[in-house]
């Protein structure tokens, strides 16, 4: 579980709904010509008993801003320490980057069922 | 059941049709800073036996404007209240923030099943 | 049944297809405060024998520009008048009303089952 | 079959793909007031043995220009002919009417069923 | 297998996630007018074992530069040469064509069962 | 000058300041045909000791409701009737009209200069 | 002066305001290919003594149906016979053509000045 | 001059450039009936010595949260404070006001002459 | 002057019209990288007593499929050789290049001067 | 002059042609907060005798990415060093900053006169 991440108690525990936070200044760097990536990160879960901190969210995705990662790895691994964080009912990690050689792409995995 | 809130007959008791009201004009305050949130509220139900009035909803939304409530608390607020308010076949609101350190947040939340 | 609306006979009678007619300028008048209200209908509909003629159906939804008849009412109103004109296989209206006390509204109501 | 339609054979005939094209230069005349009428049709279909000819198609749809034609009958002749024209496993006709009288229409038809 | 394209072993083999990449520049040329054509390619696939090399995908969809193929052809052979590349669990191409004679077109073809 | 329009004084009367009003629920009836014609207001002026009141704007407004009147006269009227209640350094009234007969219109008429 | 073209006094002749009627269905015939052409047509112009008839601007524009005609020889055409039919102060004819062979193009052309 | 505003020194005094700052989230109260009145804040101007701090803009502009003020009072009164806390080569306050009674509104006021 | 180039008589050469021709499937190569460039060229002139034919546009514009060439020539050098082939009053040439290195480029070049 | 940034002979040192260069992808800190800034810069110049070269014109952008600088000055400090690199005609850098605080900011600067 990432450090950074900070949760608290979830409000409604019995009841099964969303929460999305798009986060548009996502920053890396592409670990084979070490030029920066950029893209727009969209997390949707529904919390079971803790929501994950607004602020400990921004600092997280900022902790990226000198890592060398690739497209396909970094939105895995921001799916397996957030949805460590929180241990939520479901999550959903949507990366979209933006234009690389003509070519823009976009990353979308999931974590458990959404009901 | 909040007592601003106020309520008319159904004019079509028997039919399952949707009522959807936005309101693009919520404030409330946030508790850690003191400083205004903003929110557009969607409200999407399926009346029973009661509709929701527009000007007791529009001071009932107004009435949150220096409440201290975080995102996920406040929404699912106004989900009970409305509901306790109409007894709905189904009631959903959709609460979408304004960008706070960089990211946007919505949540969804719903009361009972839509047929 | 409306007096104003009229039918054709269905050209494709053998065949569940959709007709849809936007009309953006429906006008009612609020029974409480006097002021019109503005709305866009949408009809949209599986005929079964019958087609309804299109210059009847703007003459049938301009024959409310002096009515009284709140948003729910007007909606579930148009339905039934429209659907005993021409027994539809399904049909929906949905009322997309102007901004009021800064909260705009839409109804959505269907009759029968889409197939 | 209308003569104006060709096809060449599919060149992936085990694959059910989906053909869509787009034709935003529809024009008809209305049978009851000699006025012309406008539209968009959108063909959607998926190949059986053979692909319509792109260019017989303009042709097609260019062979309606002074013709007296109501929207519901146009539609759904359209779908017959094109049809019969290629014997597809599914196809749909989307015909998007421009404004009269207030009201703008569409109008879709399917033959078949979308596996 | 189209020897332009590369693959990287995927870094998270055992979730069903799905990777896009989005293509606005593909060229090829009308084998019956010699005219260039003009289309935006989507790729979309969940990955087996191998992801596509986003440099090495540029480059091979530059390889249709000269080539005189149809619009329904150069779909089906791009979904087969991509599929061949990687043994995905499932991949959709997407071809949106620039408007030729007043008609624009899409093609969409699929390989395996999205899950 | 129209009895509906009040005014107040203007709290910056040795500025030169813009004042604009949109109002996009006008409707008159065609003097014609008998139906309903509809446009949105845009009123700009520069005040100069007066400014008009809202509320009394909107029921001005309200009052060509039943009045039947061509696109030119009414935009004129519109002008004079508003300038004559406020004299103000400068107005302009554009009225843009829906749609008609495949036709939309917009007209823009000025009282004094603009400094 | 074209015959279909009618007038009416200009209601304002002591004000130089702006008309502007926007025709999005003119078609003509490429007099090269034989195929239809498409524009839509923007017409502004200063009245001086007359105002041009709404309903026989729109026949004229549609008596240009069958007429082979290129893009700038129509635009000046237009230009030249709706100025003679209503002696403007000034005149602009703005044709917006749909694309044919990858190009869209505009032709604007003014008669008189604008004060 | 509003306590509320601080200044810092202008980093390029020897050059006539503009800053904008766009805040969306102002909010009022309407003196006659005591509802909230909402506008985005556009603030433009040439700096001569002093820049305007952005945190303390923004607390400024919540200041408003509570007053009770017109439109056109509003917009002066922001403009003459704003000028007096930087004293600006050129400086131009647009406030654009959600709609009210189907009325939407903007009021554009300048201090200083733009070189 | 280039030889693919084909002109025809002016048809209203005694007023001075704006022809502009819009094509968004422009591309060249990249003398640095081999990879092919994209843009959108944009020209719009003034004709003295010739026009540009627009079959012959497109083919000229073709022509450069296999040229390596930088921007900032190719704007230039298209200004040039279109001015030469019809000597127009005044003529313009905008050219809208995609994203290279997360930078989209515009070059605008003018000949002449615009009346 | 910064030792980034390279430039190359202007191919049409006889003629005033606009460039304009849009880079979506800059980011550097806030000097008071620590925390990441972004930015879209817009570099629009008339070359004299050079023009700058566009991958050493993304490495000066990324140059800024660790460096902790505020709107006014940053924006500043690309003007002059841009215009020290190349000695243009004309030159204006437009820096939109995202939304903090609520405010979202953009800062124009121009060196030189435009013709």
């Amino acid at each position: 579980m990432n450090s950074l991440l900070e949760t608290f108690p979830n409000p409604a525990p019995g009841r099964a709904y969303v929460i999305s936070h798009l986060f548009p200044e996502f920053t890396s760097v592409c670990p084979k010509t070490g030029q920066p990536d950029f893209a727009t990160i969209e997390l949707d879960y529904i919390p079971s008993e803790a929501c994950i901190e607004l602020k400990s969210l921004k600092f997280y995705y900022n902790s990226f801003r000198d890592k060398g990662i690739f497209y396909e790895a970094v939105t895995n691994q921001l799916l397996e320490e957030l949805a460590a964080s929180c241990s939520p009912v479901w999550m959903r990690v949507t990366a979209r980057f933006n234009t690389r050689g003509g070519i823009s792409s976009v990353i979308v995995a999931e974590h458990g069922n959404k009901p």
